[in-house]
């Protein structure tokens, strides 16, 4: 897989070889920031000069998705580099008087599971070759040769390189949660772009939840109707996203999630339920009462019918059941456990609980989805010994389940430890690698493992600040689903990361714009300084935390500041990777200690400006303690600094006054938390003489 | 019009009174900031404190609309305060417990011109009471109502206040031109969005020109296959809008526009033209031959079935036939000329020119729009004495020829003085009244002037900047045809826009967002301050300048500087009036002169920084010299004002290299232009003693 070859019209001597494989990213010239990081790079001299009479051709009988893709291609080489680019539309058959680029493929791929995403770049100074098997790799490749673009005082170029890529899984998804928080078209639009451009291959659509029910089905129309709030997508607006995503090389999955989690299923349809009455469209968060009856034959009909109507919208042969969280013990399962015919249907059946029960719903599920000529998918909760290694496990809930499942057979999808919702700093989902090199499986189990999926659930998302929870952190997992697994530099993939992140911007995501679009609408006007020198350093709570500070509902406004604040604050990993540097003096002199001085005494000074802002901005009361506790530790910070340069140690009572300030400051406020505390507890002990100084 | 009942319940004693149409809007306390003014408000001093106890109801019988709508602004409320409100839609017959907001209408409001949009609205301590005669008065009125929305220590409130509202003209639009660049739905939703947050009531929908033709036809389907680039809107996607525009209490007026503008009508079906041969979709701008062939039969049998394909689609009785720009004589009327039938039919019908011709076209085009029962609208060039005054006329070309239209009895609209595309400041919009005081007409004369429009032409805009090009001047021209005629005061215009401009956002409309947005794509990195230095003081070149000085084609990128830069630049604006307050001596001490030295002092350092960053910046070399200049005249600025404060006077050499550097920066580069000149050249002027001082 990690084979060079060496472009045979390049000197070697010219060449400088990058195997990410084996040496660090790191060492690519820091001007360039591709993301994902191909399989194979070698830099050579010879650079192309990107002007106004670059020009494309496509060789050969392409698939038509190829010529609207390099149409836009070429409209966003030129919206970046501001040249007016005279070549209009990318047609069949045109003459095009010397090209600098020619894409070549072999036939036209298919939106499928597996195919060839593999492409060969070539940049020379005379020109650059884009050779595919299929359009699909040649989409991946146009990505790689748009985030190649440089800048120099000369102009745009290119840098010499030879490029042969293809992806480590087959299986690269961002899911996105459309369910308890609809999402309109244009944010799945603009998603569905942002993954193009970091090569992943499938939207993950969870289209059904107790929240709401988001397809027009003409078979029940109370789904959408009564199920729905009226926020559901059309069905000639899902054929428009199927194909949207088509012309990007994406497959799109939907999700329909039974028995559980069916709470707007049954608002729309009772019949369906296993408790007698009616419920409504759940609005609040969790895991609820109302499950199919899996006893009842109506609840198969129904199903049939519906994922008869379903299985035609979406083309793509996989189609996910969900079939999560329905417990079988206990509370949650009472609507089992009390009802009358559920309990005769298992006594008749020989079922002996409530876990086979579920099993016996997923075979009928299973031969229903067949039927329709679909692949099921399912959450871990799906594999039972009776379930054929035909259905593909969707790990959630550890990878232990998905290790498990693949050694019994089952092709299986890591999201855990992709849960993007659960607000983690991007190294942890970077450094998930869903089979490490120790993983204990036979060839024909990591054969298994197709890849994983970034999982957007979106109980605390709203159209405006979904993108910053998806976004620039799903390009980090993207990156590791594509590329080897030796890629795992965490410094260069920040460094990368933010350069990608503006990259992705192009394509109208709002996961940078929003952000001080929310600090104006939390203040009211355009002073905004003082709030993001707070909010820069500030994060949301993580994992399932901010439900629990503070219960929300589907029309909680998504507004505050822990809305605005955004995941892996990059102010505060800045100031943490300064203060490591200055206490491992890896910077003589005292520069590292004049910046570090600069800084905190700029955060001491916020709370005086802030404050004032507070008092006519309400909804920042809530973090109004959290503001003077940010000026309270950096002052610590600033006396720390002090005494370290001084080489005097601090006293046991401004030790208990530090210590104290830094505990009183670690309470989430606003369900949110201040990301600069280990870091000033660092300077703190070093100032009490714990660390040796080198 | 401008009369005020006194609100009974409250003491005359307690109430300050504003009646706009008499005193300065100004006068109104500045934490206010309501756009359209209303026609009578009273300030009382009993408040209204907003908490988490809101709640709304809807007295009667109301429409549908009413319920969407009032559940929507309960939203906008939550998240613009943060508060988490315990009601969740609101629904007819529902029990509400102590209601915040009541509000109570007469009768559905139909979605037509001159429907009934009048509103009074009551704020007292008690509660808020909001009465309309039709639904559509109370969405105006709880926009209103959220534009009052203040805050203070103690949280949010509304203050006290009676208002009695209803518009000056019953016609309040803005036209999007989605043929020259195609424009998105979600364009086309935030827009109608923002429409309604200033109380506008038509959205023009610009479909058909030179550069495409924008709706799926299923009678002739070549219209959108070959005439839009693969660009338009589907048949419900135009029924989406129309029913979005409809909640909102907003008409969608399409316009087709014939016989000229038709080079992609005529594309797609060649046997409409006046010429031989085939033509292709045209990419550049300006006015161009292709125009439909009116002697021939065809053609009305083709407009025929087309319009009345879209007369089902927009239940709207206007129907706008554009009718523009159809030269008579000389180069572009040669299609004409030159075709012998159109000859032979004009000699066999006694027709003497091609204006006769065209209005021939007109009277034929006016039966079949009559005849799918609607009513026609053209550009102001279908005013011809043959024309009945059923027709209503858009007036472009200037005001003279809508007060002809006026007295001759055609009802007629102003887009004269509202084209937002020239990128004018705001002002000479707010102040191009369509009914001005002096206006020589009768009553009846003026009851035929419906309104106005402003115009976003799309030559030069893309989803990305037409926001920035519509917003927030077009806030100003909804407050010229809502509030009445008195309301007049520029500069409380101006800083209660500041404050709307921000509220807009709310709508996910771009205009604030998406300048840094571009700045960072333009710099490539996060690192924009002495980029944002400058271009705060650029506006792009005005009129019809921009294409003359660089010719653009639909695909040229709209990403350079020129279109990061905004209308009305603010920071430049600042400045014109902190010099003029300066120069007047409107300020004691030297506290001005010295904030006029400490800004002229940034921009003189600023070159120093930005030009490092142009070297690595490609598309900043075309404004690279544009940079020079600023620092050049803004140390001329820091100059003069070394010589006004010290009382001696600049000497002829200075004087000589000080206009002519002033003069060199009038030149624009990148098709932007400097807007700081004039208040440095009048602190110039002082500096050599021309202007005397107080």
């Amino acid at each position: 897989m990690l084979q060079i070859r060496v472009y045979r019209l390049v000197p070697l001597l010219l060449c400088r070889m990058f195997l990410f494989g084996n040496v660090s990213a790191g060492e690519a010239p820091s001007s360039i920031s591709l993301m994902p990081i191909p399989e194979n790079i070698m830099f050579t001299e010879l650079a192309f000069r990107v002007d106004t009479s670059f020009r494309i051709v496509i060789e050969g009988n392409a698939h038509e998705r190829l010529y609207s893709a390099a149409t836009r291609m070429l409209r966003r080489l030129s919206e970046r580099t501001g040249l007016f680019l005279p070549q209009d539309f990318i047609v069949p058959d045109a003459e095009v008087e010397s090209p600098s680029l020619t894409i070549t493929t072999q036939r036209a791929g298919n939106i499928e599971l597996g195919e060839d995403e593999s492409y060969v770049l070539v940049v020379s100074s005379r020109g650059i070759g884009l050779n595919a098997e299929t359009d699909l790799g040649a989409l991946r490749g146009m990505e790689t040769m748009l985030q190649l673009l440089t800048a120099d005082a000369q102009g745009f170029y290119l840098p010499g390189v030879r490029i042969e890529d293809r992806p480590r899984f087959p299986w690269r998804g961002l899911m996105i949660d459309a369910a308890r928080h609809f999402m309109p078209m244009d944010v799945i639009k603009r998603n569905i772009d942002g993954m193009a451009a970091v090569k992943m291959n499938v939207f993950h659509w969870h289209l059904c939840d107790d929240q709401g029910f988001r397809v027009e089905s003409k078979e029940f129309p109370k789904l959408h109707k009564i199920g729905s709030d009226g926020l559901y997508y059309t069905q000639s607006q899902i054929k428009e996203v199927v194909e949207y995503a088509d012309n990007r090389g994406i497959r799109v999955v939907p999700e329909f999630d039974v028995p559980g989690h069916a709470t707007a299923l049954i608002a729309a349809y009772p019949e369906l339920s296993s408790a007698p009455g009616t419920v409504t469209v759940e609005r609040k968060w969790g895991i609820f009462y109302p499950v199919l009856n899996p006893a009842s034959e109506y609840t198969y009909e129904f199903l049939d019918r519906l994922f008869g109507e379903m299985a035609d919208l979406f083309p793509d042969p996989f189609f996910h059941i969900g079939g999560d969280e329905v417990e079988h013990t206990g509370h949650s399962a009472e609507h089992w456990d009390n009802n009358p015919d559920i309990q005769r249907f298992k006594a008749e059946n020989n079922i002996q609980d409530n876990g086979t029960l579920q099993s016996y719903f997923n075979k009928r599920l299973l031969a229903i989805v067949t039927k329709h000529k679909k692949v099921m998918i399912g959450w871990d909760e799906i594999l039972h010994e009776a379930m054929p290694t035909s259905v593909v496990i969707h790990s959630w809930r550890g990878r232990g389940a998905m290790e498990r499942a693949a050694k019994l057979g089952y092709r299986s999808i890591l999201s855990n430890g992709y849960y993007i919702d659960l607000i983690q700093p991007t190294d942890i989902h970077y450094l998930n690698d869903p089979l490490p090199e120790d993983v204990q499986l036979s060839d024909e189990g990591k054969g298994n493992i197709l890849g994983g999926e970034a999982t957007m659930w979106a109980e605390f998302v709203s159209p405006e600040t979904i993108d910053s929870r998806i976004w620039p952190r799903t390009a980090a997992i993207a990156e590791r689903l594509w590329s080897p697994r030796t890629v795992a530099n965490v410094d260069d993939m920040y460094r990368r990361l933010d350069r990608i992140s503006l990259q992705l911007e192009e394509h109208g995501l709002t996961h940078e714009k929003n952000y001080e679009m929310l600090l104006r609408r939390l203040t009211g006007d355009r002073d905004i300084a003082a709030l993001k020198t707070l909010v820069d350093v500030l994060e949301p709570v993580k994992g399932y935390v901010r439900g629990r500070l503070k219960p929300h509902t589907s029309y909680s406004p998504l507004t505050r500041v822990v809305d605005a604040a955004r995941p892996d604050a990059a102010e505060a990993r800045r100031f943490r990777i300064a203060v490591d540097r200055y206490l491992a003096g890896l910077e003589s002199g005292d520069s590292l200690a004049n910046s570090l001085m600069y800084i905190l005494r700029g955060w001491k000074e916020n709370h005086l400006h802030l404050s004032v802002i507070i008092t006519r901005s309400p909804p920042l009361a809530e973090i109004a303690s959290m503001s003077e506790d940010l000026s309270r530790v950096a002052d610590i910070g600033v006396e720390s600094l002090g005494y370290i340069q001084s080489g005097v140690r601090g006293d046991v009572a401004w030790e208990k006054e530090a210590l104290e300030a830094i505990e009183r400051a670690k309470e989430p406020r606003g369900q949110t938390e201040l990301m600069i505390l280990p870091a000033i507890e660092k300077l703190v002990a070093r100032a009490l003489g714990n660390i040796p100084t080198k």
